[in-house]
């Protein structure tokens, strides 16, 4: 390594990374089947419908085109800084989704855009086409505002992707040069420039190169990145000298804005552009994972308690501010004007993943299932072609999805991610085989060198209840690790039919079942999913006096459509019953809350606007649907804290 | 008058404008000696602090020097198109002053800007510095976004001030050559302009100096103004195709900005800059009062009628958005980010004794009273140096006065209405005296031709009893009328010692006590003031769970000095008792109101964000200030709107 001796002391951490038993490779999506209810119809439509719409897009925007490398002075559009990445992302979809269900349109697609990315690298191996075609001249000279290395970064997952997904080289090998003339431009090293990406993503994706490379050049690149990130001289003070700039009139006002305020290791709060945050945090557990570096898994762990518990919005959306798409200040969680960028959700599912395989906690697979199944799932509506790029948990009714965006990020963020869920379901190491997700679906694995096929069958979210059947040529020892929600507050769990008593089996929110295994053999979990009120820490100002609504993993909202009055007026009784009922022809087939609630009478105030009598109170039903679903009928309300009835 | 035939039907209309007894002159400031413990400080903190504050600022800025008119090219400060206003209204509010309380250091000021002004006069009449000296090219040529006519109606205010409170015709002389050489720019005959003001203010402005002068010219350009706003064709169309510019590119977006979308007598509601609407439906009260026009009276009361009944904050503020400065939706009232512009108030002061002189309805004192209360006096620390621009009627404690702005209409405005408080009190005409405002004083006017003096006695707003008493030469038979103000629900009144039954004596509002009254006669009013709840429409979501204190006319905040945790957890449960007292020694003497509340513990949810428990409740100790007294101590949280406790 590189920079193998980090100094920092690291003997009060509570944690080793070397902890045995913890460390985990999650099964990549090839090896995932999903057959279930709930996401195959989210899946089908990422396929058949956001992926070609997206490249639709792609293509009338000059997106694509982009990399004939063409463009004139003059002419409209300019190439974007950040149009590479939008294509590689969908690259990177499209790949997934071929291995898994082969489609020839699509292939072909894949192959065109493969041949055009290839023709536009430069002969030094240098890959961009805005600083190739529009401004070649300012090459590297501004990292902190614009998006070269991002763009790289993506172009590394799209080629790591389409390596995985084809077994074809190319693109990989043609990635592998950028990365290696990168790497001949930045390093501590004299002559080399000591820069960092002002928008993190190369640095994840030089890992991902690594682990398909197993050239470790790549991952001492990365760690140079985010090693060099934050510390003084500050790179971006001299970089914009160089262009004739005062630092200190940084548009952003501050380095926090890009995690650059201090080194990362000394990071104690998560800041600035939540995006950023969240692809640098990630490739922060990448590299504690990787380097078995127990303190920058500490340094990590921090920024996750921090931003966990004062800056997470109950739906897993993560950002709260517009003004620098980002953080804002401890609880802080504005709900009408809430960021929660959709990238940022995802991000957030990146780097709790990444975490999860280097300690199997439920505590990170709760936080990934939050923003999964509610800021994720809601970034897309359910004909896969239209995006929210925020995500608020309250909306007047002006807030819609749309076809696509100047800024295009969020669209094929989620095509990417959705393509790839399988990877997020299940992990291995040499003993023990950990289910972190329930979805319906079938695993081929690998667990201490002893190949397994497990069966996953559930009709979760609706339902709490799972089967785990195994199949295998021989039978063999191994731990299974069963995930206990943390929204679960009572679980079961039947090995072949027999009860299997929890206690002194739960290790972090993960039950173990160590046996020896049969081929047949079946796990019955029952989770316990009743509806739940949910109350936010004192601390946000904005959820006073309110109460959410949420069974199993998702989080329930009202829309206007259900309600005759504007949502405002609703108040839920703390003692009003929660039913639920499985609708089959509402949004694709919902759970849906009904209770007997109030609602503020505004008929015996004629004109007036303030009076001395409080307002009266009716009967009102209501109706919660999960939140992802909002915005997929007519438009209107939205809210997810229900004012509540203080007792 | 030039459009005496105004063809709208007026048949409909269910109040006329000759209705006896209705219309009211106010007895002028400088008739009227205020004496009180309230007002008096707030009064003597204008003439010794404010007035000299402002000056300086009007220097140091180069808004004084501007009149000189010897700016030149690339020299800073550039003289600004609003620029002129802010010295009218210090001129406007130093000559008010003077008059009441001579003072040579002013005096000398007050000359020596007059002399500025006059000498900045051109030979044609014409009368600004920024089209003089900078731009004199563009004179005339962007009536929708410059100031041009607006900076001459508040230098026509100022001349007509000076004139009153000096008897010196020089400014006064001026301004009416200024509106002798405007009058010969626009209007509809041929060879004119058919343009008006963007911003309005001279409308009301030719009024005034109609009065003092007694020329009809003057009150029949104001009527064009009215009457041509919002035509079709429309002006700012022409004129800005005329600039080379498409209409459709104004940067308001629409002329509900400028009010100028419609004719002034078909517009139904309150739209867009919260000032310039002030200033417009002024003068439309204005011009309906001098010219017996009961079908721009109805258009007036129909904007009253909208903005009281879904626009207006309790605080008497207006203009919830800071986009347009103004008008958002109806009963869209933000509490933290409502603009509520400091000017907005003083117009509504403005319109509202408008109208009180045309209907001697307390509904429009009302509101006069809550904004001067609340909105305008809170717009001034108690030293007089520094000023809200915007006031928002909860804070997280970033908010504060400051000394000066950039665009800096507010701090001069308030000067002005200060320094000419005496005027909203009283009114007369040939039957009656009203007694619109309850501020210890004594008032020298005219009823029916007898001078009458009258002596006003109270500590209001601190207590509800207020004792008038009568001088006057010879004894003589008139109305007394008395404003039983709409927040008291029990009154009383004795005369001369002898209760007084107000059964079929009120009228909109007003007690009349009419009698032969003899010198030493006294009416002794008892207002009951009792600390009120109050609560919002159902239909202002921001209020929603939510109770306000009041104690007369003063509504009361909590700041986050006198509590120990943040003032969203604090909860006001609906039957705890709201005691009072007087604290002598606290900003400048107050009565603070105190109550065993509750707050939301928060020390037991350690790092939790959200749990399925709700918040546990200890009691809380609370303590309310008025509202316009919040932001002199140290700085901090500040909120109106308190948290109730659902019975």
């Amino acid at each position: 390594m590189m920079f193998p001796p980090y100094q920092e002391d690291a003997s009060t951490l509570s944690l080793s990374i070397e902890q045995p038993g913890l460390a985990f490779t999650a099964v990549p999506w090839k090896d995932v089947t999903i057959d279930d209810l709930f996401w195959a119809t989210r899946l089908r439509a990422n396929r058949e419908h956001t992926l070609p719409h997206l490249y639709r897009f792609c293509q009338e925007t000059g997106r694509l085109d982009a990399f004939r490398l063409d463009w004139k002075p003059g002419r409209e559009p300019v190439p974007h800084i950040f149009w590479d990445s939008d294509v590689a992302k969908w690259l990177e979809a499209a790949c997934y989704s071929l291995a898994t269900h082969p489609d020839a349109w699509l292939s072909q697609r894949v192959d065109e855009v493969v041949a055009l990315i290839l023709a536009a690298q430069q002969p030094d191996g240098y890959l961009n086409t805005h600083f190739t075609a529009v401004e070649p001249e300012k090459r590297w000279t501004n990292l902190r505002d614009w998006h070269e290395l991002y763009c790289a970064g993506h172009l590394m997952e799209a080629a790591v992707a389409h390596f995985q997904a084809t077994g074809k080289r190319t693109l990989l090998d043609a990635l592998s040069r950028y990365a290696d003339y990168i790497d001949s431009v930045f390093g501590p090293e004299p002559g080399k420039k000591r820069g960092y990406p002002g928008h993190e993503e190369i640095e994840l994706a030089l890992v991902k190169l690594y682990r398909v490379t197993g050239e470790k050049r790549y991952l001492r690149l990365s760690q140079y990145f985010i090693e060099e990130r934050g510390r003084q001289p500050h790179y971006y003070d001299a970089e914009a000298r160089l262009r004739g700039e005062d630092p200190a009139a940084f548009w952003a006002g501050t380095y926090e804005y890009n995690q650059s305020h201090l080194p990362v290791r000394e990071q104690q709060e998560a800041t600035g552009h939540a995006v950023r945050a969240m692809y640098l945090y990630s490739a922060m557990a990448d590299l504690a994972h990787e380097c078995h570096d127990a303190n920058l898994l500490a340094a990590c762990k921090r920024l996750w308690n921090h931003l966990c518990s004062t800056r997470l919005y109950i739906t897993g959306g993560i950002g709260s501010s517009p003004s620098n798409e980002g953080f804002s200040a401890d609880y802080d969680l504005p709900n009408e004007r809430a960021y929660a960028e959709t990238c940022a959700a995802i991000g957030l599912v990146f780097w709790n993943h990444r975490l999860l395989q280097v300690e199997c906690d439920a505590r990170y697979a709760d936080v990934l299932e939050a923003a999964l199944y509610n800021s994720v799932l809601g970034g897309i509506s359910l004909d896969g072609e239209t995006f929210f790029y925020a995500n608020p948990l309250a909306s007047q009714g002006m807030h819609h999805r749309q076809e696509w965006f100047e800024v295009s990020c969020c669209p094929p963020n989620i095509a990417r991610l959705l393509a790839s869920l399988g990877e997020y379901i299940y992990a291995a190491n040499e003993t023990d085989i950990a289910v972190h997700l329930y979805i319906q679906s079938t695993a081929r694995l690998n667990v201490g060198g002893c190949a397994v096929t497990l069966r996953q069958e559930t009709t979760y979210p609706w339902n709490g209840a799972i089967t785990l059947r195994i199949e295998m040529a021989e039978s063999a020892t191994f731990g299974l690790k069963l995930r206990l929600p943390g929204w679960c507050h009572h679980a079961s769990l039947r090995v072949n039919g027999e009860a299997f008593d929890l206690a002194g089996h739960v290790e972090r929110g993960y039950v173990r079942v160590e046996r020896h295994w049969q081929a047949g053999d079946a796990v019955a979990l029952e989770l316990a999913m009743p509806v739940e009120r949910m109350y936010a820490h004192p601390g946000v100002r904005q959820d006073v006096g309110c109460v959410a609504i949420k069974r199993g993993p998702l989080v329930y909202c009202m829309e206007g459509v259900d309600h005759p009055v504007p949502l405002h007026r609703i108040i839920l009784p703390e003692d009003a019953d929660l039913a639920s009922s499985f609708q089959a022809e509402m949004l694709d087939g919902v759970i849906i809350i009904h209770a007997q609630a109030l609602m503020e009478d505004d008929a015996d105030w004629g004109r007036t606007l303030y009076r001395s009598q409080s307002p009266r109170w009716l009967p009102a039903a209501i109706t919660a649907i999960p939140y992802y679903a909002w915005d997929n009928r007519q438009p209107g309300e939205m809210r997810i804290w229900f004012r509540r009835k203080e007792g």
